[in-house]
C-alpha cells in the first residue's frame, strides 16, 4: 500500500487534542474523516506527537497508507480541499517506505513557546502566547534552562498520565531567547514527557520571577518528585515546530 | 486637562475598524467607553490612523484629554481592565503636553503587511495574513516596490473615497522581503491615501505572478487613474506597527 508523509499545520485552540477522543473534535479525527473524504475509505493518520488541547502546530508529521497511488500534491490538495473550514491544513505531503514511521521513526522533536512579557492583556496574541503580567529575570530563566539540558531523569517535570516507559531522556537544547515584549524558548529533544516542555517553562517562570532561585534547577531534577517543580503552563503558548527523520527516511 | 498619549494593540477582526460607526463595533467606540468606565467621564479619543475593518496595529496611537490628573501607568491599566473582554489593549500611557495631537503631529507611520505564499489553507494566520496561492517572484516585487518609493501623485493607489486634499505624497519606503514561505511588505510615509498600502500590495501581487510587468509602475503612476492599478488586497495581513513623532513630542 502506498505510504505518504504529510507535514501538517494546525490552531490548537478549537480542538481536544491532536488524538482522537469521544469528548469532543481532535485533529487526527478531521485529518482521518478529510482522507476519507478524498480516498473514500476508512484511513488510520499515525501522527508524531499527541499534542494537547490548545497546543499549535507548523511541523506536525503524520503518515497514512492509502488503497492505491496518487500524486503527492493530488493527496495534499485533496486533504485540504476535505479539511475546510477546520483550522488545520497539509503543507506538504511525501511518498514514503514502509519503514517510515512518523512517531516511531523520528530522532528529533522541536517545540516553540511563546511568551508575552508586559502589563497589558494579549490581542492578536490571545490564544497563541502565555501572557506573564509581572516582569521576568531573562538571564535567570536562560541560566536555569541550561541546567535542563543533557541527560536527566524528567519525573520532576513529567505529568502523572505519563505513558513513557523510563523518565530518563536527553534534552538536546533548551533555549531562552528575549524578543521585544516577548520570551522565545526552543525546545528539541528526540522525545519529551508527557508535560515535559510546559512544566519546564512554568519551572523556568518561577525563577524569572524570583519565587524561585536561578540555581534551583539541579535540587528539583534530584527530587524526581513532581510536586518539586513549578506548575504546567497554559497550552497557548506551545507549538510543535518540526519533528526530525533520518536522512535516509526524511 | 491633563493629555496622555496611548500606544495601542489590536486585533481588527471583530471591528468595522478604528472609527465610530453606526452599523457597528468600532475600536474608538471601545476605547472610549473603557475611558469613561474608569474616568466617569465622556471623553473623545483622537486616534493616528483610521484603520481600516479588518485591519490590525500594533502601535496605533491616540490621545485623550481627562478631567483631573491620573499616574500614566494608572490610565494604561484602567483602560485595559475596562476593556475586557474585546481584543483592544493599551501597551503604554504617557502624559503629553497640550501641542500634541495624535494625528496632526505625526511624522510618520508604518504598516507591515503579511503575505503568506503557499498552495495550503492558512491555519494560525487566518485573519492575519493574505493567503496566496499561486507561487510570486519576490524579486520582481521588491523591484516594482523600489520604483513606488518617493515623491508621486498616488491617484492610481487611492481608493474614491479618500478624503485627502492631495494625492501627492511621498513615500519613504516601501520593502519586500521573503520570510520562508512568508513576504513581508513594509511601507512607511508621514502619511498615507485611502487604501495605497492595500493597492500597492494588490498591484505588486500582480507584478510577482507575471499578471503585469516588473516594470509597470511608472505608467500606472502616470496614468492618474485608479482603474490603472490591482486590485486593493485584503485587510488580513496589514498591521500599523508605529507612529513617529517628532523628538520634542515624542
Amino acid at each position: 500500500m502506498p505510504r505518504y508523509k504529510l507535514t501538517i499545520e494546525y490552531d490548537g485552540r478549537p480542538f481536544v487534542g491532536w488524538q482522537r477522543q469521544s469528548n469532543g473534535l481532535s485533529i487526527q479525527q478531521c485529518l482521518e474523516e478529510a482522507v476519507q473524504g478524498f480516498a473514500g475509505e476508512a484511513v488510520t493518520v499515525h501522527g508524531a506527537g499527541r499534542t494537547d488541547a490548545g497546543v499549535h502546530a507548523t511541523g506536525q508529521v503524520a503518515h497514512i497508507d492509502l488503497g492505491r497511488p496518487f500524486p503527492a500534491d493530488t493527496v495534499r490538495d485533496a486533504i485540504n480541499a476535505h479539511l475546510r473550514p477546520v483550522p488545520v491544513a497539509v503543507l506538504r505531503a511525501v511518498p514514503a517506505s514502509d519503514t517510515f514511521e512518523a512517531r516511531f521513526s523520528a530522532v528529533e522533536r522541536r517545540y516553540r513557546y511563546r511568551i508575552v512579557n508586559r502589563r497589558a492583556p494579549l490581542t492578536v496574541d490571545r490564544g497563541l502566547a502565555w501572557h506573564v503580567r509581572y516582569p521576568l529575570d531573562v538571564a535567570a530563566m536562560a541560566g536555569a534552562a541550561a541546567a535542563l539540558e543533557g541527560r536527566h531523569d524528567f519525573t520532576s517535570f513529567r505529568a502523572k498520565e505519563c505513558q513513557a516507559k523510563s523518565p530518563v531522556k536527553t534534552l538536546d537544547e533548551l533555549d531562552v531567547r528575549p524578543a521585544g515584549a516577548e520570551i522565545v524558548v526552543t525546545a528539541r529533544a528526540r522525545s519529551f514527557l508527557h508535560h515535559q516542555v510546559r512544566t519546564m517553562v512554568g519551572t523556568l517562570v518561577e525563577i524569572g520571577r524570583g519565587r524561585r532561585p536561578p540555581d534551583a534547577i539541579p535540587a528539583i531534577l534530584a527530587a524526581r518528585d513532581r510536586a518539586a517543580a513549578g506548575p504546567t503552563c497554559p497550552p497557548d503558548g506551545l507549538t510543535l515546530t518540526r519533528v526530525g527523520y533520518p536522512e535516509e527516511l526524511a
